[in-house]
């Protein structure tokens, strides 16, 4: 067996028979421990790439954001639930959109990872969102799939209980992939949701990016204007796709949702 | 295209349509700058693992030692240009192997990298051997091609110039890979050298690891007895394979070697 | 002059004279200049524990988060603002309170470090608050000075707009120092502020951490209820001390808070 | 107690009533521990200036060199000891100088750490020695305190074994300090040496760096001619301080060596 060392712009990645073994940092790992233990570790590497799990697409530096109130149906839902229904129906038609903080970036779930309710909630929803990736610059290159899961009794209590129905461990999921693409193609992308429940559907459905009440860049505007993101930032872009009222999230409970081509699936966790 | 992240025991890997971007150690690597700047950085990635250049199979942390005296002929090439040549004789029968101090590992040159000679020296050799590595544990546990560049004319001068004649900047070149195996497969393996200048070959020649006056566990043993190597340690067996003593290394040759299935290659530069 | 290297746990700390030089990292930064350059290193640094300005008391790893209608009198001023006054007057009663995100910890503006208004706002003002630091475990260990700048206008238009209203670039500044203490010993502490424009004090105002109609206890129970701070979090917990409504947060004005025996003091810059 | 951070060239310190907690990297360090915890963290690291030992004043990226037979006492001990006298005679005339590898920076003992003996070797002595200082620029900027330990008996059995004589596990300390000045200030320093033995003193002799056959530049342009040291690099400058024939260093022995106003002490450890 080889190992060969390749360096580019100063980093150096050890390789084993020509399969890159990404997690060795650097020789001296390999000559620290003894030769079984060695050898065990280089064919752990080389059998990797399909053992390394995708992860949701964001680091540590971004934060993710989300924006309300964006689809006429979304306004609709507010409106049952909340005495204060005018505030949703305002945002609708207002020249200034509604953005709130949704999470940083290392708290978000990826494919397949948990997402959860609060135990203090009795009526919760996952959101599925078209995520848009936003750079330093403000552009839009690229999306992702969101789901924003929210407590609705929490909400509904009161407007101002919204960080608390929306920013909670286990809150947030992004992924699988970031699609890189033009703005242009996010205008009219099929968004699914599929729920599953003790192997059956409970629930289905469809909507698209078309229906968005504003453009992507719109809410990016409005995200970015009295805020730098030196690292970027995700923007979840709000949804009509939603659960009937009867309907709330427990454990145990699939989410699948689609964007374009692509498709998160997490399941409910304690 | 579609930006996964992998993530294997906390190292998170990016990956566009499939293909590792090992140098992109963060999304917000990719955010911070523009769209065509992000753009351009992702193809230059994807496009890398042909581009990245194989470098000598060393870290900083490992010191490079060599031996000598351990074949008849370097005993001989020794007793010829040294007025002491008592000394050498000694060495090669004596119990206690010589090793010395040949660089750091960050000095190393790789495939392809230019060796040099001293300004101040007048004969100059490269010298082929079979470089073992060694780790932590005493154990060895493959080997390397090793070029240890000498100055016979200061080391012929006075024995306590050694140093100087086999330590300096381009003096030491290993790689292409560390052929990983047990030191049986070490005990007979043809070593060749070839020195070509403006088009010819002006040198050539073959041994073998089977001529070795002292095994490489043996050698092993002598250099870790009094010192321990936390993170392994690269040492260069000696070699009996010199070309006469016409011959001095000349900036533009290029020295092939060869050590079992592997070949370095590195011209001389200024 | 003596330059010494002190070690503990691993982290080498180098001297000059005896004074500590925190920002020299090793010896080998010292030596890669010219003699004139380290010397020049060296005196700066030796002369630092005066120049290096106290920073905003958080780090990267942070989150800030607020409460909101914690106060009688912030009730009051909310309802003055907003068409659904009764939204903020059923907070204040409610078993639940109300917590919002402010911003990271690197966004944070320290000691004389520019606040900013938004642009986009024409009514706005600073909110002095007693800021609470709550670690991993839930546990409070200490407050500083928190100035909530916040956009009365946008707020005003719509709660939903609230994070627009508190979130922006310059919207938060903490310090001086965090005073480690029992939560006991926050129970009652004057908070006092002044507004000075144009060398005359425009505001100026007291209150104090008794009018709290929440214990700091239990706003940190609600923040932490449902999502872990692994590296621990600053929680501002209202005001009830806001200026005039005539008055509006002007470039150019300073904003200088005080909480126990700490005092925090904010230029309003473009 | 008041937590405070400075901030100078991005590097953060914090403080606890005004004494800094060097070993603090951020607040997250404090907040993820409990309160208890916490206070006992803060408190060792405000007592810790005066704990944190002295070590020797070297980092991982120097490498420590010596150069031999610079004084005249040094070239007899060394006749006495060799077949091969004359090689030493010659260096002492000749124009090039005899420097050779001492260990890298890590390897290195500081002030009260204990030095060793080879446990193959018969005949071991401590070597006291004015060690300067050189940048990459190779300018000499400061000096400290050397003890070369080494192993006669291997050296004299074959000068080819000098590697081993001077280089293993604890043959090399320096410290305390390195004093910063101009190599005119190296020219005529004391060098002292004391060695105790169960309470009473086995040997104490005296010379001074006058004696030295070589300049200290002329050493440092002979180690950096043809070797660049990106971090710089210290050079013992060899001894003629040598006990009697009959004396050999033992286990328990406490070496004392002074140069100029250094003083650096070092137990020899099994």
């Amino acid at each position: 067996m080889k190992l060969t060392c390749h360096e580019s712009n100063s980093i150096r990645i050890w390789a084993a028979d020509g399969k890159s073994l990404s997690r060795v940092r650097s020789l001296g790992e390999l000559l620290a421990v003894d030769h079984t233990a060695m050898h065990e570790q280089i064919e752990r590497e080389m059998a990797k790439p399909t053992e390394a799990p995708v992860v949701a697409p964001v680091d540590d530096g971004q934060e993710v954001w989300a924006a309300g109130v964006t689809y006429l149906r979304s306004r609709e839902a507010r409106m049952e639930e909340s005495d204060t229904a005018d505030i949703y129906d305002k945002v609708y038609d207002a020249e200034r959109a509604e953005v709130f903080f949704k999470g940083n970036g290392w708290r978000v779930r990826g494919p397949g990872q948990g997402i959860r309710v609060r135990r203090d909630s009795g009526w919760d929803v996952p959101e599925p969102e078209l995520a848009i990736v936003i750079n330093a610059h403000g552009q839009i290159v690229g999306y992702t799939v969101g789901n924003d899961v929210s407590s609705r009794s929490i909400e509904g209590e009161n407007p101002l209980y919204l960080p608390q129905a929306k920013v909670y461990d286990g809150s947030a999921a992004l992924g699988p992939a970031i699609e890189l693409c033009d703005v242009d193609a996010m205008r009219s992308l099929p968004i699914t949701m599929r729920i599953e429940r003790d192997g059956s559907t409970v629930f289905e459905g469809e909507t698209n990016t078309s229906e968005l009440k504003r453009t992507p860049e719109e809410l990016a505007e409005c995200l970015t204007r009295e805020m730098p993101f030196p690292q970027g930032v995700i923007l979840m872009t709000g949804t009509c796709l939603v659960p009937d009222e009867q309907f709330t999230l427990t454990q145990g409970d699939v989410v699948t949702i689609g964007v374009g081509s692509l498709e998160l699936s997490n399941p409910v966790v304690p």
